[in-house]
C-alpha cells in the first residue's frame, strides 16, 4: 500500500469525528486525561519542520510539587523517518543521506530544549535483515565508540548539551567481529557511557534478524545521566514484559523503546505493549517505530508461504510516549517523519510507586522462586486435575 | 455521577461515529481485526437479557485448522453485574438477591452453550473493603467447598454441563478461620476441583482490602478442565506481569481476571493489561469488571484526603476478551449488567507461539537469574555512571 493511500494516524480519525464533549471522554476514558497538554512549539523550528518535510509535536506532563525534593523537569525528544534514499546506492551514500535528514530533526529538537534523544532502532540504514544477504548490509555495522554514526551524533550532543540514545549495527572487533543490534548512549559532552544490546530477537514475518546477530549480552544497564536514569529497550523486546521489568528493577525512570515494526504484524499490539510496560513498572516509555515502505535490489522469502517480494513494510510510525500512571501522548504520524518531545517530570515515578503500590505488592521473592523452578528440566507446571 | 449520565460504551461512541470504511481502519489499527465477528444470539435469550436488563453479546474467533490437532472450540462466558438491593440490608438477604440476579443470567449463558463461565471478583456480596468495618461484612466469607455460593453454583454447573469460576470472599476453617480472596473452580460435574487466592493485594484509593486480607498462598495453578487449562488472576494481579506470566508458564490456555476497580483511578489502564497480557503469554485473557455504585450504610475515609463519603463507585463494566493474537471484542457496557460470551479455539494458543516465538525468545533463565540477585538485601542495581 503505497504512503498516500495509509490512514495519516488514529488520533487524527477520532479528534475529527467526535464533538469536543465526546471527545472529552473519549481522552478520558483512553488516553487518561481529557486533554493533551500541549506545549508552544518555536516559529523557527516549525518553518524547519514544515521546510523539510517532518511533523513536531510537544506535550507536557504537569506532575505535583512535591516539599523535600525539586521537581526534575526534563524534555524527552524521539525521532522516526524514513530512509533518505534508494538501497541499491552504496552504502556510505545512504548513510549520509540519513545523516543529513536527520541533522535537521535533531536541530529542531535542540532548538526545543530537548534534554534527551532517542533514534529509532538501526536509524543510519534500511531494516535491511529481511533479505538475509550478509552482503552489503553487514557493512553498515560500525564501531559503538568510534564509528561515523556515533562520530555524527558526538557533535550534535555537544552543540545542544544533549544525551543522545543511538541504535545501530554494531561490530565488535574485539570479540571476533560479531555483529550487535546495540543502543549507543552518548553523553551531553559527546562521550560514549555505555551501550546496551537488544536482549531478544525476532523470528518472525519478514524479521530474519537471527540471521545477523545473538540475543544481547549486556544484561538491563540503566544509564544515570545528567538528566535521569535511562534504560533501552530494543524492538522486540518490549514483547517480553520481563525485560521490561530488569529496567524497572535497576532504576529506570525514561525507557525508550526504538524499534522497526510494520502493519499486519504488529499495529494493533503497539499502543499496548510499552504502554502497559509503563504502568507496570512507574516509569515512563517512548515507543519509537519508523517510518515507510523499504525496497530492497533483490527479492527475497520469509518462510511464511507469501511470493518472492522485495518490499519491506509499511512501517507504520505511530510513535508515543506513556508516564507512569498510564496517562500518554498521541501517535506521531503512520507516514511521515516526526519529532514527538514530552516534558516530564522524573518525580512522577515515585510518586505513582507510591500512590499504587506495585513495587512494594510485586513479590519479587515469590516469582524469584517460581522462575528458579521452571528453568529446570524437571519441571513439573502448578496444574490441577479435573478429579 | 448517576449511572443515567455515564457514558455507555466508549466502543458505541466510537462505532457510531465513524463511517464504516473509517470503523474498518479504526478497527483494524485499534481491535487487530476489521469486523468483530459476531454469534448469533437465540431468540430465547435476547428476550430474557431484555426482560432482566442485562446486555448479551457474543463473538467468534476464527481459528486456522490444523493437520494434527482437531479444533478445540469452547464458548467462554463472563458476567459482569451491579449488586441487586441496598447494603444495609440483612446480609443473607444481600446474598439471595445477587443469586436470583446472577441465575437469571447464567441460564441465558447456559442456553446459549457456554462452557466455561467465570463471574466477577466477589461476585456474592458488594465490594465493602473501602469500610474498613469488619461487621457485618465478614459475615460474607464462606466456606470455599461447600459455602452457599458454592452450593448455588453447582447445580447450575450440573444442569449445564458448565465449568464455573466464583470468586468470593473465602473462610478457612481450618487454618485459623483466616479471611481469603478466592476463586473457586467447579467442574461440569458439580465438584470443586479447587481453588486459587489473589496473590497481590491492593493499598490504594477506597481499596482498603489489605485490612482483610493477605496476599494469597496458592501458588498459580492452573486448572485442567474438560474445556480447557484455565486459570485466575484476581483483579489487582493484572497490574503484575509476573503473575500473569507465571499462570501462562504453568500451561493456561485461558486466564480470567475477575475485578473490582473504578472510573478515575484505573479506568484507562483497563484496555492496556489484561490484553497486554494475552499477548505476551499467548493466552486468552477475559478482563470482567463489576459495574454500578455502591453506597454503604457508614461514612469512610481512605488516606486520600478525600472528604468522609459512603459511595464507592463507579465500577464501570467494561469487561473484555483478548485473543493470543492480541485481537479483541468491544467491551461490554459501562453501565449495565452483561454476558460477554467468546467462541475460541484453544489451539489458536500454540499456533500463535509458533508463529511470535514470543516463548522461545523469552529467555526465562537468564531472568530467574537477574530476580535472584534482586531480591538479595545487597542487591546492588546495574547501573552505568555519567563518566
Amino acid at each position: 500500500m503505497a504512503a498516500s493511500s495509509e490512514l495519516q494516524s488514529l488520533d487524527l480519525l477520532i479528534s475529527k469525528n467526535l464533538s469536543d464533549v465526546e471527545l472529552q471522554e473519549y481522552n478520558r476514558i483512553h488516553y487518561g486525561r481529557t486533554h493533551h497538554h500541549e506545549l508552544n512549539i518555536k516559529e523557527s523550528s516549525q518553518e524547519s519542520a514544515k521546510e523539510n518535510g517532518f511533523e513536531i509535536a510537544s506535550y507536557d506532563f504537569p506532575t505535583k510539587k512535591e516539599e523535600t525534593r525539586s521537581p526534575r523537569i526534563v524534555r524527552v525528544g524521539v525521532i522516526q523517518h524514513t530512509i533518505a534514499t534508494s538501497t541499491d546506492k552504496p552504502i556510505v551514500e545512504q548513510r549520509q543521506a540519513i545523516f543529513e535528514k536527520i541533522r535537521k530533526i535533531i536541530e529542531a529538537a535542540g532548538e526545543e530544549g530537548v534534554n534527551v534523544l532517542c533514534l529509532q532502532e538501526a536509524w543510519n540504514m534500511p531494516f535491511a535483515f529481511c533479505t538475509r544477504e550478509k552482503q552489503p548490509w553487514c557493512e553498515f555495522a560500525e564501531s559503538a565508540i568510534n564509528g561515523p554514526s556515533t562520530q555524527f551524533l558526538k557533535d550534535l550532543a555537544i552543540k545542544y548539551g544533549m544525551v543522545i540514545v543511538s541504535p545501530i549495527l554494531e561490530r565488535d572487533e574485539v570479540h571476533g567481529d560479531t555483529i550487535w543490534n546495540t543502543a549507543v548512549v552518548i553523553n551531553e559532552v559527546g562521550k560514549v557511557i555505555g551501550k546496551h544490546r537488544k536482549n531478544h530477537i525476532p523470528r518472525v514475518g519478514d524479521f530474519n534478524e537471527s540471521t545477523y546477530y545473538f540475543e544481547g549480552n549486556t544484561g538491563h544497564p540503566v544509564f544515570d545521566t545528567k538528566y535521569g536514569k535511562i534504560a533501552v529497550n530494543i524492538c522486540y523486546g518490549r514483547h517480553h514484559p520481563l525485560n521490561w521489568l530488569m529496567f524497572g528493577v535497576n532504576g529506570a525512570e525514561i525507557v525508550f523503546n526504538p524499534s522497526a515494526t510494520v502493519a499486519g504484524l504488529s499495529e494493533h499490539l503497539w499502543a499496548v505493549e510499552a504502554r502497559n510496560a509503563a504502568i507496570a513498572n512507574s516509569y515512563f516509555t517512548f515507543a519509537i517505530n519508523r517510518v515507510g515502505t523499504e525496497s530492497f535490489p533483490n527479492e527475497f522469502t520469509s518462510g511464511d508461504g507469501k511470493p518472492a517480494h522485495k518490499e519491506f513494510g509499511h512501517f507504520y510510525g505511530s510513535s508515543y510516549c506513556t508516564a507512569p500512571d498510564g496517562a500518554r501522548t498521541p501517535s506521531l504520524s503512520r507516514v511521515k517523519d516526526g519529532l514527538l518531545i514530552s516534558q516530564i517530570d522524573l518525580n512522577l515515578c515515585r510518586q505513582i510507586k507510591d500512590k499504587w503500590g506495585f513495587t512494594m505488592t510485586q513479590r519479587l521473592d515469590l516469582y524469584a522462586d517460581s522462575l528458579n523452578k521452571a528453568v529446570k528440566h524437571d519441571f513439573v507446571p502448578q496444574v490441577v486435575s479435573n478429579n
